[in-house]
């Protein structure tokens, strides 16, 4: 029984380095445009580097500092680098990794309201607050029938709206007896594909997912959409879920909200809204528009995490009807039995989402709406459209690019007019320079680069260097041929 | 286009910022004793502090972590104090922390190989050195054909399982045509209720999962398996799937994988291990038995944020056949294409899970195994079990308490011999007394409490000094009848 011996960090241990962590990583934000962006290492190559097996004997902190400086770093592909246009951003912040630390450091377990009522509270409160910010309706408020809860990511908040929808459809039959059939969900040919992955999770199959065919703007047809909800109702089937974007991945579309929404109440399908990275944008006034129509939706999810400088991972899930997906994901083992869930005055978020166990994530969220105040965010978003619509500008007036979709917000899809295969070399020979990331898609069989203006530092020299690298580099790849 | 002004915390600002938040961490760890372990805020308490709406200028630091010690405090309930007892721990320790830091620091998202290697790379390799530790077969393995992941919560785990079960049972039709039906899940009477609701996610149906009866011991009784599933197959079901658990999340039991394997691989049933806490003790050479019967199973996971001093959420889940499980979850969309991925020479993470997007979670458990090695990580692990054993024994010999399930490691059951109701007298007047917190469970019917002797820095001072309260508190309760 006697603790002779403790492997454990002393607090002055923690004190000491934790400082130099801190260092690290203020340096690292400092120097972070000296690394190519894009990691140039070979498959295999980090992992031959690690040692076969574990350490039988305590290793110093400077010993796997060394590691991370020799062995990590080049494996890195610099998501926090203002060079980073790829995918869309994965943000973090000053304040947003000291609200992390925190979280980490008190090392909560919010599964219910009372391991920890701070945890519950102050999520509820923060995701009121970004209601506010977007001008969401009353029913998606706490103090509402709805309310929200931060998932990990957009994938799982599209998993939960699917069955929540799912159970409501089947009053709550599909839970018990298993999945029913004839039940059809709807999206859009450029929906994200974690809705797909959702649907196959959820039992209802991928032959029973309608892709809706796009207009020319590359936005879900409504009269597409309802005839094929007809149809399906005529061969008795159950239409019961559409998923509308606002901001597809591939080009940034909008699907038009207000007529999806109305055909989901005439038929009534749960219609949930994916808004990952553009719904941050919403909470500038001037593109509230963008959400128009979300008065329609039964679940509207975004991503802090993307486009609004909060660490991954943080997705924030509004739902119009709390009960639904409650009464879809509650399960209460003896275990679990406390007064305060019992009394019902309390949210216990584990009955919000997928899993059980659940990290203290509002702390980076309520950081980052403080530290920048929401004239701050607004200011950094609008920076970021200005930057994206000044380069949608060049590419326009360029004698040797063109846009290839619109470019509403921050993304800007154009290609080389050249063609696919000079294009594919184009990307590729600029992402092996290093000084800057960006990816591609195809539209209507076209190979497309993407280049998507969000990450937290980005400015506008950034922008200016990354068109001058595009163009001279294609310029060199011609000289070449 | 002119960045006139940002709001962006400056390098500078955030190494002051980082600093104070370390030293702020580190005094809550040296005086993490003088608060209640339960908070003791009542509903709304916390939330009716916050302010309606968001601010809409900068505020300062300063006061954010005024507002974190007046406002957040009081209603955290203190799951890394050495006096929490109660549920399962949720582990931090101070390489951990650090580890997570510098993964919030980096910010990467790992959901490509491509996207950051060293994310992909380093987790193989550290999970390849837990299977090392664990000694689980070579099938577990990257160097094999499984390999494993890390998922959030074991949770997700049990569900990721669910679905490559269900998929190859039906020859990954599920996935296209919805739920076939006629699935049958087998679970006991004491699986974590996680399972039951992976069930229900995945489409299956609670009807379709069957509870199987436990032993004395509160284990799963193989040969009522095996009645069972022999039951369902004559009624033209189909058996797919049996999770057993090493370690129940009520008492402890460990349901016997042998035998339960044996007669998955007969039925040709995936079996699946949740050994969430309890998997760790098997690092240690004593306790490694405990898995015997793992090389019969499809799959296995179990949670360093548990017992392994890795800090929320860190989920390992092993897989024997890697392919079954990527063919079940994989997507591939034009924009997440890559050379890399198209050579096969590299894992895609997100298709071993649910989400799309994942942090750099490797990071932690990383410097956990090197901050502690495999000796350090054994010793608090035996320790922990070594103070469990001794607080059996003291309830064993006691007049007035009584234990109601074995103890195999480091969680005891146990009852004050006075009856259901003194027992929730008892165990409410302790927990509101601050000093230490632990939880309940119902077995056969009794109210019984639940000693969780596993928290980092549990020493056994707390335990003896939680013993002196139980006894103390309950001759108290009797003097007042």
């Amino acid at each position: 029984m006697e603790n002779t011996q403790n492997y454990h960090m002393s607090p002055n241990e923690f004190r000491k380095q934790g400082k130099l962590m801190i260092d690290w990583i203020a340096d690292y934000y400092e120097n972070i445009e000296k690394y190519p962006v894009l990691s140039q290492v070979k498959p295999g190559e980090i992992k031959n580097q690690l040692p076969d097996a574990p350490p039988a004997e305590s290793e110093s902190m400077e010993q796997i500092m060394a590691d991370v400086n020799s062995i990590i770093l080049p494996g890195i592909t610099h998501w926090q680098s203002p060079n980073f246009f790829a995918y869309f951003p994965s943000n973090s912040s000053g304040p947003s990794v000291l609200g992390d630390l925190l979280s980490s450091g008190l090392g909560v377990q919010g599964m219910l309201w009372a391991t920890s009522p701070a945890c519950t509270e102050l999520e509820t409160q923060v995701l009121d607050w970004l209601a506010e910010m977007l001008q969401l309706p009353e029913k998606f408020r706490s103090t509402s029938v709805g309310g929200a809860v931060i998932q990990d990511t957009a994938s799982s908040a599209a998993l939960s709206a699917v069955l929540a929808a799912r159970e409501r459809k089947t009053n709550y039959q599909t839970n018990d007896s298993g999945n029913l059939g004839n039940l059809v969900a709807y999206i859009s040919s450029h929906t994200h594909s974690s809705v797909e992955k959702a649907i196959k999770i959820a039992g209802i199959g991928k032959n029973n997912l309608r892709l809706v065919e796009v207009d020319e703007n590359l936005a879900m047809r409504p009269d597409l959409l309802e005839t094929a909800i007809k149809n399906d109702v005529q061969n008795g089937l159950i239409p019961f879920f559409v998923c509308a974007t606002v901001g597809t991945t591939s080009t940034n579309a909008m699907d038009p909200l207000p007529e999806i929404g109305k055909i989901c109440q005439k038929y009534e399908l749960w219609m949930h809204i994916d808004a990952a990275m553009s719904g941050t944008a919403a909470i500038c006034p001037e593109y509230r528009y963008l959400l128009n129509g979300v008065e329609l939706a039964d679940s509207f999810s975004f991503n802090p995490h993307k486009w609004m400088f909060t660490n991954f991972d943080c997705n924030c899930f509004f739902v119009a009807d709390r009960s639904v997906l409650i009464k879809t994901l509650s399960i209460l083992p003896e275990y679990l039995k406390n007064q305060a869930t019992e009394s019902g005055a309390v949210f216990d978020y584990r009955d919000w989402h997928i899993q059980l166990g659940r990290r203290f994530r509002s702390l980076k969220l309520w950081f980052v709406i403080r530290h920048y105040g929401v004239n701050g965010l607004r200011y950094h978003i609008q920076q970021h459209i200005n930057m994206a619509q000044q380069f949608a500008e060049w590419v326009r007036t360029s004698a040797d690019f063109e846009l290839i979709a619109p470019a509403p917000l921050n993304l800007v899809c154009f290609a080389h007019k050249k063609g696919d295969d000079f294009n594919k070399k184009l990307l590729e020979a600029i992402n092996n320079q290093g000084k800057m990331y960006f990816t591609h898609t195809v539209i209507n069989g076209r190979y497309v680069l993407r280049m998507c203006i969000g990450q937290t530092n980005t400015e506008s020299s950034h922008v200016i260097q990354a068109w001058e690298i595009i163009q001279e580099t294609a310029k060199e790849l011609i000289s070449k041929e």
